[in-house]
């Protein structure tokens, strides 16, 4: 077999053999392709697309490149929850503590932030001596007694995808819906879990734009899962608005303790039932809106809030912070950014609010870039909100105070002004099962 | 200027301008930017196609990447002659020496064999002596006294192609009419030559096909050189039948001579006086149909034969071979194919006939490897010809008779028959000026 015949096939729109994907995986993996050779193929594949049993077949593929974790240990149903990732999107931490409380088992593994977008493992890294980087045994008798841990990637899940998406983030190749599909969904598999609950987030803050392309990558998603034998659902979300009020690290796992303790703002907590209560259906095989009363009353007993101090506790985190968020460190300097006239907030850009934070401090243009924990904004304002001269519509957080110039001013590029009221936007787009 | 911008461009269709084609060529040439990114905007080109202007200006870039030829001291109208390749194409040795004994100046650069197709420089040096390889200088004073010259390249013409080239081969990105175009046209500019004709070949022995698929070519080339400030004319001629009755080294050069001599097949005459007489309308400005009786002239008065005797003697050959080429050492062994029953050849593959020329040791599947000066093929019947059970239809010639064997088995792989006779092919399809 050779790659010249893959890359000539899939240019001319053929449909790649298991047995020719197999080999392109393998042989992208233990380097006896070219780079340059893959990178032509991953263009050829931007144009041609995949049908969904190839692009199932390059996921299976990347999935079993590396390790793969055994969750067989952990008794009950285990439950994973992707995010393709937005600004303010603390849903995990809600989440997670829900299912949790509820009997799903959910062992978690999250990622950084990077860009415009948050991290899980680095939000919950905000809670002082919170561990992330467990041993694999710990990591399984934790979710065995209290149903949840999250922690950082361990071992070395899905290699070939880690190369394929280094070669795609240099040529322009990474928007593809079966290439992302297949990205996402490797790490997913082999990260073990039975049933998986896709956040496809569409809008400014994501990467899919569109409502149209959200739901093109949730479909292919699902299928792949299917395919794998998972039960997977998908949800696709907004992320045009950032999700919450909060944005940065420990503003966020605030934001999340509150919502955990019923104080939660309308979008998230409507954002968090949504997912919360698709896990559920996995777990239980109960209709949907009991599942939603059930994850409502996991909040309102305040046993998923126990969930979350219970991890925290488990992973060297102090739960009093949980329960008394003004134990969180402060930013030294803050800074109001008001309202220059009245009128309505028109549009708010996510991704450049995401922007906005990581220039405080609270992201990581890259990998090597320490945080801002406390760094981030609190939006008191929101798209469609009213907004009156002078109000304040954000406060900004950072230590740095240098940071402030850099950051109002992008803030300013992300908000846009009207004079008339401005029609809702929906929170929850659709459920691709 | 970053080239993931530039890839991200060309995928989505846009129109590159110079300085990004320009940025892009410079960084491929000096390695500033990856190979899997040159292949991956390679791929995108092959999609999305490229401009007129973004082809010239390419083409213009590879051109300068690397050596250019001065000829501004060669007195007279310089005019060179590409083929995109072929097999049993010995046009040059036939079409130069008569451009040169009609006044034009022909300083041209050829190629060395591959593949199924032979070159030019291999050709001469079966001929004893004869030197392929001249200072500038020499070649230059030998153009200017006598009106001709053929060497191997020599310089670094074009780099930037070669670098392009080669990736184009490993990742199945060659067939592109403007990737092609440009890979030829940047090595011609860089020659020199104020006139270029272009014989572009069609059909089963040459790289395009289709006759539709030479015009583009063709067309786009006609394009480059123009706007390059070129007399450029393409001329679509067949390659679906090997050109003339021999195939291999000094078997085509003893066809070259005769044919000089007024002895020349019919269909390898055509071809030649077709491309000479438009060579020439750009050396003298006369009428094609002038010039046609002149390159007919040049023949019929040997003062064509007499410019390949001093082409041949002035870089260290013996004229005498040419003259009498029964001094040409023959193979020592010979096998003849018959015809196996009465009929009409329907097909003779012209690319199959070429490997069997290269399994026989007529030519290289690997720059290294040796040639076998006198292997080849002469063609006692062709497509279209009448053939009797028994009759020869071809002599394979090799100094290896371990050879006969494969050649034998890919010429009956070649050759189709039929009952009926057979429409008779055109020999020259189009001209684009």
């Amino acid at each position: 077999m050779r790659i010249y015949d893959i890359i000539l096939k899939k240019r001319y729109g053929g449909e790649l053999t298991d047995e020719e994907i197999s080999f392109f995986v393998t042989s992208a993996s233990n380097g006896d392709i070219e780079d340059y050779q893959i990178t032509a193929l991953l263009m050829a594949i931007c144009f041609n697309g995949m049908t969904e049993r190839e692009t199932a077949t390059l996921t299976m593929c990347m999935a079993h490149s590396g390790d793969t974790v055994d969750l067989s240990s952990i008794k009950g149903y285990t439950v994973d929850k992707h995010s393709t990732g937005g600004v303010g999107d603390k849903t995990t931490l809600i989440v997670a503590p829900i299912v949790a409380a509820l009997g799903g088992k959910v062992a978690k593994m999250s990622g950084r932030g990077l860009g415009h977008t948050g991290g899980t493992v680095d939000k919950l890294e905000s809670i002082e001596g919170f561990q992330t980087t467990l041993s694999g045994a710990d990591f399984l008798s934790q979710v065995n007694s209290i149903g949840l841990s999250v922690i950082g990637q361990s071992g070395d899940l899905a290699p070939a995808d880690k190369k394929l998406y280094a070669l795609r983030n240099d040529t322009a190749t990474v928007d593809s819906i079966p290439l992302i599909a297949s990205s996402i969904m490797s790490k997913k598999l082999a990260a073990g879990s039975k049933g998986i609950v896709l956040d496809v987030k569409t809008g400014s803050g994501a990467f899919m734009k569109s409502v149209e392309e959200s739901e093109a990558l949730a479909k292919a998603m699902v299928s792949i899962g299917k395919s794998a034998g998972r039960d997977t659902v998908a949800v696709i979300t907004n992320m045009d608005i950032p999700l919450g009020n909060a944005v940065g690290n420990s503003l966020e796992v605030i934001e999340a303790a509150e919502a955990l303790k019923g104080n939660g703002c309308e979008d998230l907590t409507a954002v968090c039932i949504e997912l919360a209560s698709n896990m559920l259906t996995l777990v239980t095989g109960k209709d949907k809106d009991t599942c939603v009363s059930m994850a409502r009353g996991a909040i309102a007993d305040g046993s998923a809030l126990g969930k979350f101090k219970e991890m925290v506790e488990a992973q060297g985190g102090n739960p009093e912070w949980i329960e008394n968020t003004d134990l969180f460190p402060r930013a030294e300097h803050s800074f109001e950014i008001k309202a220059e006239y009245d009128g309505y907030i028109k549009s708010m850009d996510a991704e450049k609010i995401g922007i906005t934070s990581l220039l405080l401090g609270a992201g990581r243009n890259k990998k090597s870039d320490v945080l801002d924990f406390s760094a981030g904004i609190i939006l008191n304002a929101k798209t469609g909100d009213k907004v009156e001269k002078g109000g304040v519509i954000a406060t900004l957080y950072a230590n740095d105070s240098d940071k402030f110039a850099d950051a109002c001013q992008k803030f300013s590029e992300a908000v846009t002004f009207c004079d008339t009221p401005v029609k809702k936007q929906p929170l929850i787009y659709a459920t691709v099962k």
